[in-house]
């Protein structure tokens, strides 16, 4: 049976590739998808390093729930109330559920706010939250100004369905991508000039892909900036319990408490559970407003992405134990920091630098004296070379968006130290190799011209790329929930 | 703090007041919300009938559990797989997920059909499905035609944020709101007329408010129509586990295979587990698409709204078990027709009958004898008397778009038995004072007429309606995800 020509029968938003999924960092999961790194099953693999998972502090949770299986609705000890929990589909929420998160979130922020439980709304994931927040937030067209470089999924998440835009603040390493206030006048200027509705500013903080928070200045001048201009602004603060390093973390809601003549009704932040617990799969990612309408519509809107009862009940629990969180919250900094030291101490010392990040489950790794060519097209060749050749998944800036080529972000926390160790010898093998090639370059460079001959030479890393076939998926998971 | 106007920085969506929460549907549940009935804590309050839940087989999966603790992630014998379980995010689910839910599929479908697990796409709850399908299938504008009465929510799920619109194809009780071939083509014509584009037709079977199942020549007319002119067909077919008695439900799928001449590209089914197993809470709404370019791009949008992972792990291990699976189904329906059958002989034992159903949690009654003006507005006072003065909360048909006044839907399954008999005998204590009301307008008409006196009397349910003031509700549930 023929549908006629295919898909011009679905909507614009079907067929227009604005989910973004052609993008190169949804293809090196495919790259991954169609290899798995595996120690003994598949040594040869890609390493997955696109993925901002939390896998180093599994054991502590499942340890918890050993020890209390009352928490659950699907054992002996719980199951009474399976009926109840099964049954409840308000969109407000298990009210536990809801204090839980509060609860978490203020822990995150060291105890230096209080966050009203009544302002909690939920969204499946922080996926949901950023589109729920544009639905609300912006009308067709409707621009958000968002410092670069920024998580590629926004474009999914913030822009597919809305048909809200995201116009880049440019940042860059002259001042560690530190944004500053002519940065945003400017963004908002050029806006301006083209005539495209700004309605707000949106963050990442900490930043991701950076791993870097923002210091307290820079968060009093975004707020005096929108307040000035009277733009919401959203904070994406997800990455709030993986800060393992110092400066601490300040969230915006600390900013509000001490500059109480801004408006706190244009404050929106986002959170999430995927982060700080690990736990992507339970799909609790949560809008926090400061704005009584924007809290009233979410919610109405988050009958398209609740949390699971089953999963609200069970985290409730665990989230009222105070111990735990605590403990949780202080190991799994000790763990991340350790691993980051690991990871980026090795990269070190094979003369590769990163960014100094203090959060986050990446670093933002610089490797510009790589480039051939010091374009996105360079950077595209190396980051092929690196997905094909050496077998690690990064992700490229450009996908980013970065303006400035060279920078990978590199995911550490979603392996085991062995896969990490296998990680860092093949990064110290490609720059071994990288200079060899590079001596060899020079040397035939000098042969060139002291004899005068005018030779194209091939560049290894792109004859690599050229020849690497392109892994086919055909079910592949590469565009994951969240990142 | 001022937000000046309060709320003119938020998108139209946002203001538009598109979401219908001001529907008395809705409406009913505020009052239910402010006054819940309880047997001895609150015996004089509103008993809930506008909800369409599931509660009478609720022991059969909470037995299951008990029996089977390595089916969860939260138990000294599941635990092990917490770790891989919380980490997975992939947007095609646990494959061991989407095989029971085929499976379920086929079981409630008579095993007269098979589905590709492969085709199966999660979306947080039905409610999300037709979100997801409405921006798959329509641009802003477009609109899909709906058989009327229809789920009043429709309005929210499947136009508020993708701004496609419903255009009503009239049924109505003269052939017991059976949907005609005059009545589509009359719709479509009407749509062409006023230049409205029209992308499809989206219908629930069974019917949500009718609880009947559509017979097999309307599903032909209906295939057949939408190929002829390239129309999509929703096909909602959440309540397919709640049919429990003759005739046996038709699925769309089944009219397919038997047409191997029409277009499957054009057919798409919303699925659930809500209804059938009574698990609104845990979100497990489907699409099943017979399309592939809508499977693949209603997968990217599932982004939004995944089922917890742990809810997919649990309900994986118990789709698996045929039997349990199997026998619930039996069991389940003959629950529900045992209700039904103790709720509408009920209403048939004070003389008010119902449209003859066979599936689906509730009934269509027709109160058409006790309106004092055949409107809209007419329903809608004895909507009020009901709900404020006999205290049910039943559903105005007219909140569900039909063009006949009268009619109301009352659920049934989501109470016990004591309580489906106190809800009877405050309809029968109303009917009785209906008619003492009605004898005594009767009387005094005669008397006036014999008289020659013209007097205004008042009538007393309009009164009522005007003197029970609204309750306010600062803090309700009253848009659930789904019903």
């Amino acid at each position: 049976m023929g549908f006629p020509a295919g898909e011009q029968l679905l909507s614009e938003i079907a067929t227009n590739g604005g989910h973004g999924e052609k993008s190169s960092y949804f293809d090196g999961w495919k790259a991954y998808d169609g290899d798995p790194y595996h120690p003994t099953e598949n040594p040869e693999g890609v390493i997955q390093m696109g993925l901002a998972e939390n896998q180093l502090s599994h054991d502590l949770p499942e340890e918890w729930m050993w020890k209390h299986p009352e928490a659950s609705i699907c054992t002996p000890e719980g199951v009474a109330q399976f009926k109840a929990v099964a049954n409840f589909q308000d969109y407000h929420g298990l009210p536990p559920f809801r204090h839980g998160v509060a609860k978490l979130m203020e822990k995150e922020r060291g105890g230096m706010v209080k966050f009203d439980p009544d302002r909690i709304v939920m969204s499946g994931g922080a996926t949901g939250a950023q589109e729920t927040l544009a639905f609300c937030l912006a009308n067709p067209g409707d621009a958000f100004l968002v410092p670069v470089p920024y998580y590629p999924a926004f474009d999914r998440d913030f822009c597919w369905r809305s048909r809200a835009r995201l116009l880049p603040i440019t940042c860059d390493s002259s001042n560690n991508f530190k944004l500053t206030p002519s940065a945003l006048q400017s963004a908002l200027d050029d806006a301006r000039i083209a005539n495209i509705p700004v309605k707000g500013v949106l963050i990442t903080n900490p930043s991701n892909p950076l791993g870097t928070t923002m210091d307290r200045s820079t968060l009093e001048t975004l707020l005096h900036f929108t307040n000035t201009h009277r733009l919401h602004l959203i904070c994406d603060e997800i990455f709030a319990g993986t800060v393992f390093d110092s400066p601490a973390f300040i969230s915006i809601s600390q900013i509000l408490l001490s500059h109480p003549a801004a408006d706190p009704n244009l404050v929106h932040i986002v959170s999430s559970l995927s982060k700080t617990l690990g736990l992507p799969g339970f799909r609790v990612g949560l809008i926090y407003s400061y704005n009584d309408a924007v809290v009233a519509t979410a919610r109405k809107m988050s009958s398209f992405n609740l949390v699971s009862t089953q999963t609200q009940h069970l985290l409730a629990a665990m989230l009222a134990d105070d111990d735990f969180v605590s403990n949780y919250l202080e190991e799994n900094a000790r763990r991340l920091r350790e691993r980051r030291d690991l990871f980026v101490g090795g990269l070190g010392r094979v003369g590769i630098r990163c960014l100094e990040g203090n959060g986050g489950l990446f670093c933002w790794m610089d490797l510009g004296a790589f480039l051939k060519e010091r374009s996105t097209e360079g950077e595209l060749k190396l980051w092929r070379a690196i997905v094909h050749d050496v077998k690690l998944n990064v992700s490229p800036g450009s996908s980013f968006h970065c303006q400035e080529p060279g920078w990978f972000r590199v995911c550490f926390a979603n392996m085991d130290d062995e896969t990490t160790e296998v990680a860092l010898r093949r990064i110290r093998m490609f720059v071994d190799r990288e200079s060899v090639v590079e001596k060899q370059q020079q040397k035939k460079m000098r042969f060139m011209k002291d004899t005068g001959l005018k030779l194209s030479l091939p560049r290894r890393l792109e004859e690599l790329a050229a020849m690497t076939p392109r892994l086919p998926s055909p079910h592949s998971p590469l565009v994951r929930a969240t990142t």
